[in-house]
């Protein structure tokens, strides 16, 4: 293995946390196998902390610095790995501005400034990637990007948050209830003391901004992401769709619509065959539909930092090679103009669950409300359920708009029905 | 959306069957979106048969000749889908040494001439791509070439033959024996007239020698790959496996071992738990374990027209994108240069199933063959079978050479039994 010869890469991390520090030691620990897969050594110039006076494990105190623009300012590539908005929205512009290619994992950026940055990087001729910025350790920008390039990506359906997808997993094998099942994550560490960002969604609806933003070649803004979160999902309802043969998964949905684009995060039943349903624990998935490769599906870690530090390192090897031996990445080529429709104007499948009276006929009453609505029945399951009747009436494929109406006619007083929950039926 | 206004990229194809048809076709059908994400128009130049005079579905008559030569002569991009190792050789060593960007799906020629032609690629500094010689339109190739390019590959697990994952997922799914299976396979289109190249492994073989190569960024040869097919498999050993909680897959498996690596491909027993086990039908998938990202896997088809043509087409993208705006891909790094484990070197789990008289001590004498060759015995499971009793010792992880020995004692005479089939546990 012949040393390569050409001058150091000049490499910055802002952020040390627990992806940072684990992209520090691989740095060290690979640097001859990454020196050759770059064509050149790469070289940590310096580690951006706020404070600079406090110790890091496993880091050279002499390469911890509070001077963000001064350490930019000497790098070639810029490891962003702080999170959220600013320092890393100038930080990078900064960056950019000077020349240096930057890889960064943070989805909330992306995701509100994506294409602030993006002309950024095109206005400088220079590199921007963020592999691990979706779906942690798994490689799916990088395919979306490059292997299907020459295709038309339809669809996605994207398991992209791991505590969300353990907590369900566990409801489903274990028979656990929410509240259980959340406080189980958080003691294994799957889950924040607070929640709220993974699940309601915010963490998945600016996975699926960025994931529509490349697999649709235009910008999805975050606010064109409508958003439903787990939280109100019970016991029953996991049982009720075992039942149906379906199991509940909280997907990221991306997809064409009559030559609009449709972007969701919601809930989901999901049928037990699909490749999706047998992803379990904290682990990711992302299913695509195109429309010459048909299905595929990366499955793998989603989050921790020595899975994202493999991302990171993935990118960081991109950019420095172009560095070293020319080129560029591809460009962000947010060409296309569809419009994104609003949730009410989507179609797909429902399941309707009702708690109704055990009386001779309250299904052609209620089978009358769907029919009033134009919305199909396919099927219908009834179950017993503490002296009520319980009714699943499954749904054809349907304006959200016209399943919202049957949902509020359903709810009149004059039914005398309960409607427990409404699901969206995907992966069919 | 901007025209680009670069000058035309003249792109060659060598070989119009399923996937240059759909080659052609696509090239035509999405050349504004091609020429956008390319950033300059792709100009399909001509197409290269073996007789010009014959007409071919959908492709203009004009563009076909039989002047290979004079064909990648005037083009910048080569496409080869002509399979086989001459003329393909030739034609892509001459495209190369003209300074074109080649992209091919020809496995058998890789893994035979791959080193020969990297080379020429890397002499004249241009692109050779191939991600549709692995797995068809799954992205194997670039995310092993890239994303993880910053960490290590321990091993990989991949299902890349359609045809063998057919016909044992009917005969695990529906009871049906290997011939009926083979030929229903060979009814729906699945497998040839002469299924050899799929059923003895040469196929996944061939395929196994360029993902091995890629992972651990040296030359592995097909001659380095231990291979066995399927053929031998019986609707017995796919029950006995079921019984054991295992299905049988044809698995291509390349993993480091104490410094040295080991390529191989057979009929192994697998978790019904594991991600491989869910691959139906004739869908391929790749299962990777690497150092840092963990457990990956990469599902999808691995063969037809349409989806190789996908995989074709996002190389195509790729190596115009560096004519139009600099640069190139990544270069082969073989620089490693591990040793390769025959097959008698490698260690893992087995199982052994035998039928054996149904007398006292039996057990016994069995368990003190393995303790004599240092196997040590994880599960023994006993079934009735016609008179005879069924025997299934598993194993724990073992050398394969102590396997065979002890198998070869286990078949001396003294023990009256027989040894119905020894099959691989991989994939826990």
């Amino acid at each position: 293995m012949s040393e390569p010869s050409k001058r150091p890469i000049a490499v910055a991390i802002l952020g040390p946390g627990t992806v940072g520090s684990q992209v520090v030691r691989q740095l060290a620990e690979h640097a001859a196998d990454l020196a050759a897969r770059v064509g050149a050594p790469l070289e940590l110039v310096g580690v951006y902390v706020r404070d600079a006076d406090v110790a890091r494990d496993g880091i050279d105190s002499t390469l911890l610095t509070s001077d963000g623009p001064g350490l930019v300012a000497r790098a070639d590539v810029v490891i962003e790995l702080m999170g959220g908005i600013e320092p890393a929205r100038s930080l990078i512009l900064a960056a950019l501005a000077s020349g240096a290619s930057v890889v960064t994992a943070n989805k909330a950026l992306l995701a509100a400034h994506g294409p602030e940055l993006f002309e950024a990087a095109d206005a400088a001729g220079t590199d921007l990637y963020f592999e691990a910025a979706v779906a942690g350790a798994i490689p799916i920008v990088r395919p979306v990007r490059e292997s299907l390039a020459g295709d038309q990506v339809e669809r996605i359906l994207g398991i992209v948050n791991g505590t969300t997808n353990y907590v369900l997993d566990e409801m489903t094998q274990r028979g656990l209830d929410y509240d259980v099942a959340v406080k189980q994550a958080q003691e294994l560490g799957y889950a924040e003391a607070d929640p709220t960002a993974d699940v309601e969604g915010f963490d998945a609806a600016a996975k699926a901004a960025i994931l529509a933003s490349l697999a649709f070649h235009q910008r999805v803004a975050l606010e064109d992401v409508y958003r439903e979160g787990i939280s109100a999902i019970t016991a029953a309802d996991v049982i009720a769709a075992r039942e149906s043969g379906q199991v509940i998964k909280l997907l990221a949905i991306a997809e064409r619509a009559d030559g609009a684009v449709a972007v969701r995060v919601h809930p989901a039943l999901v049928p037990v065959g699909h490749p999706l349903a047998g992803v379990h624990g904290a682990y990711n998935a992302i299913f695509v539909e195109a429309a010459a490769a048909g299905e595929l599906m990366f499955y793998g870690q989603g989050a921790g930092g020595l899975p994202t530090a493999s991302a990171v390192l993935g990118d960081v090897v991109s950019v420095a090679r172009h560095r070293a031996s020319g080129g560029r990445g591809p460009r962000e080529s947010n060409y296309a103009d569809n419009a994104v429709l609003p949730i009410d104007a989507i179609s797909t499948r429902y399941a309707v669950r009702m708690r109704v009276p055990d009386k001779p006929g309250v299904l052609s009453r209620v089978a009358d409300v769907f029919a009033a609505h134009g919305v199909s029945i396919e099927t219908v399951r009834q179950t017993a359920d503490r002296g009520t009747a319980g009714l699943v009436i499954s749904t054809h494929r349907a304006p959200e708009r016209d399943l919202a109406a049957t949902v509020e006619d359903l709810k009149s007083a004059s039914l005398d029905l309960e409607v427990v929950t409404v699901l969206r039926i995907e992966g069919e």
